[in-house]
């Protein structure tokens, strides 16, 4: 399948845009005629009249209703699906925070389509046969796991399936095994430091890691920064969500400005979240999907809730497929202090920017006496001598400050020691909102 | 690959004794000749003076060196390896509960043997494509988790990858995509039954099981019938080891009478654990296994210090590979009380004998007044009425008797409320050693 040494799937990455939109257009209208198979797509098509001859162009997708996650809820679980149930052979389920879970479908062709989708991200970014490649995410139903998995082992590495969690050991078996490329979330990237410092080991001398392929949770550029800075790697945004397969959608190529969205299987719309109207490129909004590859589960126009923007412009890799920026978090993550919108993310960005901050935090929101405070716990670096109160008083105050800039709302900073905030080995817990509504 | 609707792989489950044993004189020369390019076969067969050239029979086999799990230790990581580290795409570790890890390697071949030949397992047991299959055992590191689950998808079944525990989530995944075949552990199975209770689910009535996959702990067949009552399912026995790849190599056909090992791909003996010299079909002696068709990383006569004896005659079912005893467990987990060998399986066989008894027990060892001694700690079942002081003396006599009977010791009873023990998502904790060595 590699032609040359840049590309995994040459006839996909090197297209021209207008090769790529007339592929789009066939794509998405064999997806369109596939999806009225299901009982979704089915009603939802003659209720809205929609016709899709109509079609003449991908931007003509305009015309077609958006399908949202609670769509997926109600037709739970069998509604989106456009093939005989003999067909299926993956089934991913996401329970969800809130209540009823959704399903999604994969047909033998779809782990093919899935899997080479992350061969290609893994490969962009450096990965190359004959790599260790060490998967510290946990597998079953979430599809992060399984689906970094299936595509190193196509890309052709050695892949330890080694789950989430027994951190010595996944520091071990880096060891052991020369591990290249890793898949991790970047709070468990945070976790291992302190660990390997225990364990005596430096990476950047004992370890061969050289790629991270981090998703799955919202972080900023500066916790980036320290992950490279400490391991010594580079490392590379993933961008994926179980309703468009799982991991797989866009990754960064070597440039690492923004993440290549594979437009030979996704149709990609920005929208402003209120009026439902595309946005320019450049402009933050709503980011809607359509697949043009899925057999089992086609989903057109899905609401991903992710806020984002396309990067205007060029890449210098040569690649067309456009660049998702950095997720600003899901419309559901951001909260709202006197009156403020703001993500969680924006306060990370802060502290991580701050050298004197160590590499955990918590914000918690808490009503007192009828007021909303925002109490940012933060702790300090293990250099920061922590006797030293006027230090201390000095880091407190830059960080009221820095926040206080970027939010507009004033928190109150709470220090705290090195390793001494609660850790997950999962995904961290970043916002506790302990208000009443 | 299904050519009649009786046989997964028809060529290698309805051979002859005559053609099977050709295909393993082949298939053993050719391994030996390629284990010899790894670290430690090279040293072992010229340290012992093996002439790969004098093997004219398998039954020559027994010239062969053995090898141990100490070995694999000794050797870890890359001493079995016989191919280049760049054709490896998977990778296991099994940490052991002594200490230095053991490393199993995998080539995309190997892959797809591990895989059909789960597929042939499940197969026989009368899964067949369509179905829905529901993974209830942990992936990662583990080889049962992914074993099965690929070996599923490669069947063609619904693959569901739900993992180790989350009860309710697995039952209600049960009951919404009507899973027919699973794969769970007997402990596991045991403890869903109070939560379907719970949840007012009858399997018979409410779900569509009819299969279960059943392995990776020793467990009795007192356990099986309760297991099959329960879920109105037929449970089949899976035996394997991560050193043979993991599950696959042995498994029973729907007669239910011992399981049959692939003799295709494992050639297998049952030899003496002192003498070391092989025991007549029938005997019970440690199962000694050699890889027949491993590219990574073939291993010779492997001493997997389980406990079994080879089933004689023929099975009705046709398979000329040969039946594998029920394990009576590892020579391991053997433990020895008053001068008696004792095996915790044996104490389950007479426990899940009694109607009144539950689904849950512990054997505790103590040592008192420097005299050893055994306490069983038995659940009565849901149907007794703990208040009635004497038919519970009634059942602590009788299970005293009857263990007496089986184990030549008399232990101590106890019996304690349903549900009221201590119970693990995984393997179940059968044995607790306090005493001092
Ligand atoms: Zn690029
Ligand atoms: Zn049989």
């Amino acid at each position: 399948m590699t032609t040359n040494n840049q590309y995994w799937d040459e006839s996909s990455e090197a297209i021209s845009r207008s090769d790529l939109e007339a592929l789009q257009l066939d794509r998405l209208k064999l997806t369109l005629q596939h999806a009225s198979l299901s009982h979704f797509y089915k009603k939802k098509f003659s209720e809205e009249g929609v016709d899709i001859s109509s079609i003449k162009s991908v931007r003509d997708i305009r015309k077609l209703p958006f399908t949202t996650k609670q769509d997926l809820r109600d037709e739970y679980p069998y509604g989106f699906l456009c093939v005989p149930k003999e067909r299926l052979v993956r089934l991913h389920v996401s329970s969800g925070t809130t209540g009823q879970a959704t399903a999604i479908f994969y047909t033998r062709a779809d782990l093919e389509t899935w899997a080479d989708l992350l061969a290609r991200c893994m490969y962009m970014a450096g990965a190359r046969p004959g790599d260790t490649f060490q998967n510290l995410t946990g597998y079953g139903l979430f599809t992060g796991g399984l689906g970094f998995h299936y595509g190193a082992e196509r890309l052709g590495m050695l892949t330890i399936p080694a789950g989430a969690g027994n951190s010595k050991r996944q520091i071990q078996l880096m060891k052991d095994f020369s591990t290249n490329v890793i898949h991790i979330i970047p709070s468990y990237a945070l976790l291992l430091m302190p660990i390997m410092s225990e364990m005596g080991i430096d990476p950047r001398r004992d370890l061969k890691l050289r790629i991270a392929c981090v998703g799955a949770e919202p972080y900023s550029e500066e916790v980036r920064r320290r992950i490279e800075d400490f391991y010594g790697i580079r490392v590379y945004n993933s961008y994926g969500l179980s309703e468009m397969n799982g991991p797989g959608v866009a990754f960064e190529c070597p440039h690492q400005s923004g993440m290549h969205i594979w437009e030979d299987a996704y149709l990609v719309e920005v929208i402003h979240p209120k009026t439902l109207e595309p946005v320019p490129d450049g402009e933050y909004g709503e980011l809607v999907l359509t697949t043009l590859k899925r057999e089992g589960m086609p989903v057109i126009r899905y609401r991903t809730k992710d806020l984002t923007r396309i990067i205007p412009g060029e890449c210098e890799c040569g690649r067309v497929h456009k660049r998702l920026d950095r997720m600003q978090g899901r419309s559901d993550d951001m909260f709202i202090l006197k009156g403020v919108n703001i993500f969680p993310v924006q306060v990370e960005q802060v502290l991580m920017n701050i050298p004197e901050v160590g590499n955990n935090y918590v914000i918690v929101l808490r009503q007192e006496n009828n007021i909303d405070n925002m109490i940012v716990r933060v702790e300090v670096n293990d250099k920061i001598f922590v006797e030293d109160m006027r230090q201390l008083q000095r880091i407190q105050k830059k960080i009221t400050h820095d926040l206080k800039g970027e939010l507009l709302v004033t928190p109150q900073v709470e220090l705290v020691e090195p390793n001494s905030l609660p850790r997950a080995e999962g995904k961290a817990v970043r916002l506790i909102d302990e208000r009443k509504f």
